[in-house]
């Protein structure tokens, strides 16, 4: 089922870089030995691939005129943000260019009227974030990769821990500038609330991971500013009880921005990888909930009858973070999970199956027995609120055969898990290149048939990003 | 640009006919005489085709019999719903099988701890309405016509009132079983939150008019019930101090359920359609806006906010709707908007442009200004919170070719001015059948072309609803 398209492609030679040194200049263009080695692979690592030339262009013209060459010409193209995806989609499996859009990073508009922000894809998310709340504006999607692009976000779909109350990086795109694989740009959707003009492109772009298109502008949509923001931070005796909490918080009117369930074990790692204290460490397993709103009033309303729904279900106490200094405790601690699991051993791999978010306890427990049956460590953390979970497979002292091994088996396990609970493969990160393979048993032939129709509605030389999604 | 497909289907023969008796019974198959004249063409009525067999289908396995049928014997399929379409999108342009999804209206499941309805996709939208309250829960898209099917709101997206606040049906739709044009039965998404499971179907055939496939089981995303509504009339000296105020009331930081802006002379015409009498109609314009929440305090505090930007901006009073009877008077009133224009002359066409929220004001200006060019009267209202304006031109006393003329006339001045405008041609009821030329002239070639290399992604026989939206 893997694209057997290596063959079908043009070898970059001198030509093609002089068309590219004549469209960019020399201090533009990157070939050979002048590649950072960087550019050979994402935050995966487990694959890599140097492209054959890097270029880095300015502006959305240059983007279209290096399409329509390589399109006219058969050479493959991998668009590339900040290189800090998880599951291999910008690694340029068959070479050929890649297209460095991490200068085109100009903020372009602040529309305070619309409550829009237009962006070339290389602003990161970070700079969006700090942009808007200076208009007193709010960008809500919050992964926790904040030095990725928004057009890296934008083509994962990337989540984040708002998504329980705010939804995903889909929501909060109301229009692209896309430049299509054979050169053509085209606009779709636009500062409008409301379309219903022809097919969603845009939808469809979003969460391609680079397959389609490449996105040289966004229009962002923005919310005022919630002025006041609380967590609360709350212990239970177990993983079970804290994690079956959660459907009833769902069900309560009182929507938490965001739900994060941790276990002791992880918060040790992260007080250890930090050198700072958790406000607390003695119990098993713990909730973080965040409320925002724009008083302390409605706020205090609101976690009050979430805190009264955790003791009623067997919560050990309620910790509230309201000052900056318990809020950076508990935050830069949950910021640092993932790091701090890595540091904790010598290799990992992580899945990040969502199941519905009355599975998750379930899931949960079904990885801690496979921690017992594989005899491997296994850490979790993740979005409690909405049902995504980052599952972590640490190789410590396996051998590179026995890690192999044991890690293919026991990803099997935890993804035919999750289509027994009526989940899906990947939540936020994608599927890539890693993950194609649990993708294409998810969802059978006809499915991947008609996603590989539409990659060739789009790109029928499937110069763009090949071997990738479903593929 | 339009479909010439007309000679590729074969003709429905005695032998179809057949087919369909023996999988559905003589009950639910109807042919000739027994058609009911209304399959043959939507509200739109300007344009209407009668199929040549309408079935009346009880389940998935019917409609993928059905399509795998019609797929191999080269039949073109339309399916429908309730038939309360406004630019002829389930019209049989070219006969053949009618699907009737109206039999298949059951809900099926309320899972109330991951907040989702799963329905067939011929249960009303009131039913949902009715159904969910019950449980204490809130399906918020709101679109006018509560006697729409389900299965026909996701296939136009639509959007209603409450798109201010709470978005649109893509939104609220979480997974989607789905009928392929060749019969295959994929399901596209599922209770689950988040998702970067490969391209989005389930985004594609949200808005796609029943061409890329049929929807025969949709999982409905919920939300609790808010406790409280209140509206408020506003009544301003003229229109464009009324909707220059919704960009500001946009802008603070409560943000109201719904944004309606209205006029004197639909507010006369409804009184007399309803013979009910209005809280007001002293005044040029109003804005009615409506808050929701869950205590009588929260609401208050956003309203008083917006009441205080409305004075500001030269409102004359504010009219607080809080007793069942001053609402029952406000929203029956809103609710015969179009019929009350309708009966006030012999024949209208609508256009549903969506322009960004600050350009609102602008656009009726224009439209103003037709209505005296062309010396035809124009009448509109509609959702100046998200920018989706609903104009009727009317035909009044004008011959047929005076109409037609005139009409043809102002809808391309109308659709330029909205591409002028950053617009869109439909902001919730589609393009179907006659907002085709529109569409095109505003995409252009390249847009219009990935657009039907996708409906081929999908159909390449295309057999599935042809010659709507992009053919």
């Amino acid at each position: 089922m893997a694209c057997n398209c290596a063959n079908q492609y043009k070898k970059l030679d001198e030509k093609d870089i002089k068309f590219l040194i004549e469209l960019l200049g020399e201090d533009r263009v990157f070939i050979g030995e002048n590649i950072n080695e960087d550019f050979s692979h994402d935050e995966l690592g487990g694959i890599s691939k140097m492209p054959d030339a890097v270029v880095e262009v300015q502006n959305t013209e240059e983007v279209s005129k290096i399409m329509a060459y390589a399109y006219e010409n058969n050479l493959p193209v991998v668009a590339r943000g900040s290189g800090t995806g998880l599951v291999g989609a910008s690694v340029p499996l068959h070479g050929g260019i890649m297209i460095n859009l991490t200068k085109m990073n100009n903020i372009l508009e602040i529309d305070e009227e619309n409550l829009t922000l237009t962006v070339e894809p290389g602003v990161l998310l970070m700079e969006i974030g700090k942009y808007v709340e200076e208009h007193d504006l709010f960008y809500p999607p919050d992964p926790g990769e904040k030095s990725a692009t928004i057009g890296g976000n934008i083509n994962t779909n990337a989540g984040g821990m708002r998504a329980v109350k705010y939804g995903v990086t889909r929501d909060y795109v109301r229009g692209l500038e896309v430049v299509l694989p054979n050169g053509k740009v085209i606009e779709v959707g636009g500062k409008v609330v409301k379309n219903s003009s022809g097919y969603s492109i845009k939808d469809l772009i979003c969460g391609s991971e680079g397959t389609l298109g490449i996105v040289t502008k966004a229009i962002l949509k923005l919310l005022p500013l919630p002025k006041k923001a609380i967590s609360l931070l709350i212990p239970f005796p177990n993983l079970e009880k804290a994690i079956n909490t959660v459907p009833k918080i769902i069900k309560s009117k009182s929507i938490p921005t965001a739900i994060e369930f941790m276990q002791r074990e992880v918060i040790l790692a992260a007080e250890e990888f930090l050198g700072k204290k958790f406000p607390d460490n003695s119990s098993d397993a713990y909730l973080l909930l965040t409320f925002d709103g724009n008083s302390k009033e409605d706020i205090e309303r609101d976690y009050d009858r979430v805190a009264q729904i955790c003791l009623e279900e067997g919560a050990l106490d309620v910790y509230i973070t309201d000052t900056d200094e318990r809020k950076e405790a508990v935050w830069s601690a949950r910021g640092a999970f993932l790091e701090a699991v890595k540091a904790t051993t010598t290799e990992m791999d992580e899945c990040d199956v969502v199941v519905p978010r009355n599975r998750v306890a379930e899931f949960v427990k079904y990885t801690d027995e496979l921690q017992e049956q594989f005899n491997i460590r296994i850490r979790s953390f993740g979005h409690a609120g909405d049902g995504n979970l980052h599952v972590y497979v640490l190789r410590d002292e396996l051998s590179q055969e026995e890690w192999e091994k044991k890690l293919s088996e026991v990803f099997e396990c935890m993804y035919k898990k999750s289509v027994e609970l009526n989940g899906l493969v990947s939540g936020e990160h994608g599927i890539g290149y890693a993950k194609r393979p649990y993708l294409f048993e998810q969802y059978g032939d006809d499915y991947m048939e008609l996603m590989r129709n539409i990659k060739l509605a789009f790109d029928p030389k499937n110069i763009l990003n090949p071997g990738k999604v479903c593929q």
